[in-house]
Parts: structure tokens; C-alpha cells; sequence
């Protein structure tokens, strides 16, 4: 039974272990320097309603902090209830990413945080000078852009956004007990958990879910059995047979909190994620009681939320020129 | 027909190389800093017989720096020609590993060289003790060791044997034209080999051979299909199940010449262990066509060997007190 077999001890190779890494406090880039200035900008423009076209879509809105960096749903309501063709990703630990979106076509988070602003079924702004403009028009941003890029003639920029909201998001890493048991100690899973891990292991998950966000590489779905989509995942984009198919892994922190499940949220639950992961990576088939094993391994894989770094900060006051809002 | 299709233009999307890494100039170890003195001693010791019992068998005698470090044969003949169980991998680019022997047993090539010189069916001497004695009675050698390890009161020690060998292999690198591709030279491959390229990448290949080497993780041979062999790789190490089947992944790197192929060294062609890999890793046969592609491709990984690096160095006389040679 499986209770009977979760309480038996697995005995887990740690040189088997040497493919994921314990999360980082932060997800740095030199590229775009943390400073506590931008992060503080970055969080008021995660949670900025402004930033979209009527005022009432903000990052939040899909990547909800409080729900890891979800909102459940299969697709996401953006400017007029629009849906999205894809699920919304957690924003947790994506700075481990080696590419963002489902298809990778951002290379990091700064260059990612600048899509959705302007895209039509998500927060639609017009153009990025819209955004600067309304921007420019709350005296409480230009202060904090002053703050965040000193030295700049003109810091209120629309790749300053980005470098805000990627400066932000490169410290929203979850640890969990797995990070602990990475790091040496044996009692920080349990031995269900642990029973788990070996299961996970001996089917060779972490050839694909791996390093510190146990994911974030692009790899096909499908790779023994065709998994049947419209969505060709990176193909789509780039039009290369070698892309067909071809999806950014998935983080599989905090997965258990962070259904519906892949690209097209057309799963609901974890067991059945895991099957078909089986089937369509490896063509097997894998018991019951060996998914159940895999998913209490993957359930401690769900990390602590950095409360008081995701509070809601006091939004700067709209001035007089600010835009008004425009649901057309 | 294979020759059309070699010449189509086979466009690779970029990102999906971010698995690889080209060849650093060295692989560095804080733990153990390359200098000129302790590489050159190093050479030394890697081209030396006395560590030998019978004063007949060195670590080129398995791993020919001339052949691409490897000697051809399915097993190695050691010690009175005793054959060892598992073929002998390449020593180039094995920094890049993350551990060593194909069942994983050691840390680092520091650690693995202390192996072979002990092992009854490889170098087969006594004792460390021995090591040192033959070592401390060669004039020449306490001289080299009192260089690579300025500042120790008793510099030869069986440790800084290992330390000694691992520095000088650090640096057997063997960067290739596919270095040049991956830093940006879409010229350094030809048709042949980015069809070939593009052809490993849509099987996936690369979800094991990744990385500086193009393998040296820990992965299951038989993933799908099962792969039939008494050695059960590194389990029978570990005795713990998650690591049944559990081999290190071989570097791609050169391996056009390092036939035969596989653990047992069982394989004698190229085409014949691509298809095999498909076989056990995917579950799938792979047409005669793309198999070709493919090891067009693997050619393209041979690289420069190091000529003057890997010259014999002149090795310092015996003293009196030297050990014979034991063929016993
Ligand atoms: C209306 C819903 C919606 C809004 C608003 C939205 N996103 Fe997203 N986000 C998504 C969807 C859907 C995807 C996946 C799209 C794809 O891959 O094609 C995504 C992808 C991402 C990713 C990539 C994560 C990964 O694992 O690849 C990040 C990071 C992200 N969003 C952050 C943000 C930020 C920052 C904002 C605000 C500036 C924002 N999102 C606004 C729905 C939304
Ligand atoms: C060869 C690569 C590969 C292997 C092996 C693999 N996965 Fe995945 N996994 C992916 C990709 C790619 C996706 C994203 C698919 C999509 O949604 O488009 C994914 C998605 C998932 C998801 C959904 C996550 C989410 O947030 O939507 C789960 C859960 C998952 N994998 C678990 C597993 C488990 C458990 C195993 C082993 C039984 C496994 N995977 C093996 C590549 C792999
Ligand atoms: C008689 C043959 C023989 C001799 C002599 C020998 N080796 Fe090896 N070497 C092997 C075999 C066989 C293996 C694989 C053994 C295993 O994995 O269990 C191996 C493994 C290795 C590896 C690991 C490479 C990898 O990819 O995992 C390195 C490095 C290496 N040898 C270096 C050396 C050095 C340095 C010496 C001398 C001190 C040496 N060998 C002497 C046969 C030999
Ligand atoms: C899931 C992991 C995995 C995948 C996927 C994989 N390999 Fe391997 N490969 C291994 C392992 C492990 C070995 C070592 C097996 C042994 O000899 O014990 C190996 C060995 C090899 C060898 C023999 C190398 C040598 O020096 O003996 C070749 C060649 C090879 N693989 C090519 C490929 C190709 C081409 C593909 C794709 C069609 C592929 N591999 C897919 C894990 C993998
Ligand atoms: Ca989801
Ligand atoms: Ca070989």
C-alpha cells in the first residue's frame, strides 16, 4: 500500500543531487545592478493599474503575489476580459530562467517586463511614449526614477521600467525545505517526501527539471509521444523546424499552488500533470501509488512568500495631466 | 536522397544552444590552482611507468594523449595485461565533468588520479606508501614537487600526486570548430554538420549532452528502453535503488575518436551508438538518414589536440634506491 511504502526509508544518491542548486536570495544580472531604489520603483510598477489602458490591469492582476505568482486560471483576463492564448506562468524564482514566456522569446526579465504593458490583450497602452508620458505626469514617479537611475538627464524611460520591475522580480525567490535539504540536511524532507524524490529521480525527471528553479531551459514537449496543440510553442515564433514544440520548462517550484497545469492550462491537477509528463516525455506509463509518491516530492517544493518584500506599496497620487482611463 | 537534403540550408535557432557552453581555456578549481610548476609535474607523472609495479604501464598507456586519450579497445590491458570492466574514457575535456568514472566515484580528476595507481588491474602498486618511497627516490622528482608545492616541509605525499595530475589535465582542452559556432561564427560549421546539428537537437540529445564537455552529468542509460548489462553503473557502487543504471554521461567531444563506444565498450560505430541512444534514451528508431546527420555532426566535435602541451616530457633517472620493476 502506498502508506505502508511511504513509510519505508529511501535511501537518496546526493551525487544524483548535483544537477539542481539551491535558490539564491536573488537572481543577480550585471547587467541590471539590484539597488534598493529600483526595487522599490519596481514593486510600485508591478502593482500599477495606471500602466495599463483603463487603469484596471496591473502585473498583479495575473501574477498575483499572494497566490505565487498566479491567478489559477487557464488564461488570464487582460484589458476588456480578453483572454490570453497561454497560461500565465508564476513570476516567482523566473530568474532562474535561462529564457522567459513559454517560448523563450525574452531573454531576461527586464526585456520581458516590457511586453505585456503593450500588448493588446494584456494591458494595452498604446505606445511605450503613453506610458512615459503618464509616467511623467505623477510627480511621485519622476521622484522615484530620479531615486532609482541617479545621474540620468531623463530617467523616466520605458527601459527603465523594465530594469525596475526585472530589479524587482530577481528577488522574489521562494526557499523550501528542499533548499535546506540540498544543502546537507537529511531531516528537512520527510521520508515520504524523500520516497518521492527517488521516484522522481529513478524516472529521470531532472534531466529536464533541474538547477535552482528545477526548470527554466527550453525543451520539446512531446519528445517520445506528440502532445497535440495549435500552439507549437517556440516554432510559432521563429518558424524553425528545429523549434517545433520546443516549450521553456516550467519552474516546478511551488508547483503544487500554481495550477491549471502547461502551456494551455488544460490541466487541473498535479497527478495528471505528472502522468502525462511521463507519457509524453519518457512514453511510459507510471502507477498510481508511484505519481502519488512524485507529487508529495513535488508539494515540498512549494517555498515560503517573502511577505513584507510583496506587500502592496502606497502608490505616488495621479497629477493633472495624468491620462484618464480608457476602456475602449 | 542524403546528399539534397545535406545541401538544404538547416537554420538554427540560437537559443537552443544556451544547453552548451563553449570550452573554457582551462577548467579552474579554486581547490587547486594551475601553475607552470605543478602542471609541469604533472606531465611528468602522467607520461610515468615507475608508478607502475612492473615499471610498464602509465596513464598514457590507457588514456594515449596522442589518440585523443583514449587507446582504442573495448577494455584496457593493465598490470600483467589484466583487463579492467569498463572501457577507458577520454581524459580531454573530462574537467568539464561533473564527477569522474562512469559510475560517478569521484569528486574531481584530483581525487580520481589516486585511483589507477592503486588498482590491482590498472597500475596495481601496493600502498601510497610505496608511491612515495619510489617517488622520494628519484632525485628529480623531490625537486619538482618541492616546486609545485613551494613552502610544504614534505612536499611528496600521495595527495599532491593526485593534485599534480589533476592540474596538468585541467588544461586538456581540445576547443573545436563548433567553439567558434556557439561564440557566433555562423560560418565555422558547414550545411552538412548545422543540418546534422539540427537533426541532434530536434531528438533532443542535448537534454543529457550539454554543457562545456557536451555530457558529464549523471543520467540513466535505458531511460525508456531498458539497457541490457550486468554492470549496473553506478548502483552497484551506491547499492541504492535511484541509482540503478545510473552512468555519467559521456562528453561528445572528439568522439568520433574514441571508439569503441559505451561503458562495455560494446560499440564499434558511431551510426550504430546514435541509433542505440535513441533506442534506450527515447524509445524511438531513427531513420539511417538522420542517423548519418547526426554523426556528421558529432565529427564536427573533434577538436585541436594540444601538440605541444601533450609532448613527453624527459623524465628524471632513477636513484639507487629506486624500486625494480615487479612483474609479480
Ligand atoms: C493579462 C494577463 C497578464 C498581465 C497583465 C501580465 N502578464 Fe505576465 N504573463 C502572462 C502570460 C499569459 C504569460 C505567458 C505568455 C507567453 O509565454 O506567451 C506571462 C509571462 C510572464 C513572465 C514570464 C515567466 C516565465 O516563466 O516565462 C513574466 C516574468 C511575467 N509575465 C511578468 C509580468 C509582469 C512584470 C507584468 C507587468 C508589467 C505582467 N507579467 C503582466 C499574463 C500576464
Ligand atoms: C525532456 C524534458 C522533460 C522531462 C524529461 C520532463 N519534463 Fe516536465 N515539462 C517539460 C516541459 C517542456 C514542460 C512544459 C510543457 C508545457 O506546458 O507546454 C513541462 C511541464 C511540467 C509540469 C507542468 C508545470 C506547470 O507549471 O505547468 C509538471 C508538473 C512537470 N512537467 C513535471 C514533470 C515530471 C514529474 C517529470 C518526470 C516524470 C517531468 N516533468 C519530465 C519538460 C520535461
Ligand atoms: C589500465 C588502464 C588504465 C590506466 C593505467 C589508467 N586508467 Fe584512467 N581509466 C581507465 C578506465 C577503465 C576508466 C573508467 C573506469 C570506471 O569508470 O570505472 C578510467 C577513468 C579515468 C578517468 C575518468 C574520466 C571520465 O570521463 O570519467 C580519468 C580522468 C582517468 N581515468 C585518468 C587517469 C590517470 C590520470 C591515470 C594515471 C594516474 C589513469 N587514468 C590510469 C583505465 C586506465
Ligand atoms: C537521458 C540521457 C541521455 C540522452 C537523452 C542521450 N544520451 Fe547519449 N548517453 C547517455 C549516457 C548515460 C551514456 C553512457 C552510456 C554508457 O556507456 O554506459 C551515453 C552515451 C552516448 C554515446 C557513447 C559515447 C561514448 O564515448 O561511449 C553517444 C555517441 C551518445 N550517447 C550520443 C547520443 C545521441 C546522439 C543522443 C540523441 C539521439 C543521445 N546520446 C541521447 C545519456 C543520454
Ligand atoms: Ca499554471
Ligand atoms: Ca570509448
Amino acid at each position: 500500500t502506498p502508506a505502508a511504502a511511504a513509510t519505508q526509508k529511501a535511501v537518496i544518491d546526493r551525487a544524483l543531487l548535483t544537477v539542481f542548486k539551491a535558490l539564491p536570495a536573488r537572481f543577480e544580472d550585471p547587467k541590471n545592478p539590484i539597488t534598493a531604489e529600483k526595487v522599490e520603483l519596481g514593486r510600485m510598477l508591478y502593482f500599477e493599474n495606471r500602466l495599463s489602458k483603463n487603469h484596471d490591469v496591473s502585473c498583479n492582476s495575473c501574477h498575483d503575489l499572494n497566490k505565487y505568482g498566479v491567478d489559477g486560471k487557464p488564461f488570464s483576463p487582460g484589458h476588456k476580459k480578453q483572454l490570453g492564448g497561454r497560461n500565465s506562468p508564476t513570476v516567482y524564482n523566473a530568474g532562474g530562467h535561462v529564457l522567459q514566456f513559454w517560448d523563450g522569446r525574452a531573454p531576461n526579465l527586464e526585456e520581458q517586463a516590457k511586453g505585456p504593458i503593450l500588448n493588446p490583450v494584456e494591458m494595452a497602452m498604446p505606445s511605450e511614449a503613453r506610458v512615459v508620458e503618464t509616467l511623467k505626469s505623477i510627480p511621485g514617479y519622476v521622484t522615484a526614477f530620479q531615486k532609482a537611475f541617479p545621474g540620468e538627464a531623463d530617467p523616466v524611460t520605458y527601459n527603465n521600467v523594465g530594469l525596475a520591475i526585472g530589479a524587482f522580480e530577481r528577488q522574489l525567490v521562494t526557499p523550501s525545505r528542499f533548499d535546506k535539504y540540498l544543502s546537507g540536511d537529511e531531516t528537512a524532507l520527510n521520508d515520504a517526501e524523500k520516497l518521492g524524490l527517488k521516484k522522481y529521480l529513478e524516472q529521470g525527471c531532472q534531466t529536464c527539471h533541474n538547477g535552482p528553479a528545477i526548470g527554466g531551459s527550453l525543451q520539446k514537449l512531446g519528445l517520445v509521444l506528440p502532445y497535440q496543440s495549435k500552439d507549437q510553442g517556440r516554432f510559432d515564433l521563429t518558424k524553425k523546424e528545429s523549434d517545433r514544440m520546443i516549450f521553456r520548462v516550467p519552474t516546478l517550484r511551488n508547483v503544487a499552488k500554481t495550477a491549471p497545469y502547461f502551456h494551455d492550462g488544460s490541466v487541473k491537477d498535479l497527478q495528471t500533470a505528472v502522468k502525462l509528463m511521463a507519457q509524453h516525455q519518457f512514453g511510459k506509463q507510471i502507477s498510481d501509488e508511484d505519481t502519488k509518491h512524485i507529487v508529495t516530492f513535488l508539494d515540498s517544493l512549494t517555498g515560503e512568500l517573502p511577505k513584507s518584500y510583496i506587500a502592496k506599496p502606497k502608490l505616488p497620487a495621479s497629477g493633472p495631466k495624468t491620462p484618464k482611463p480608457d476602456p475602449s
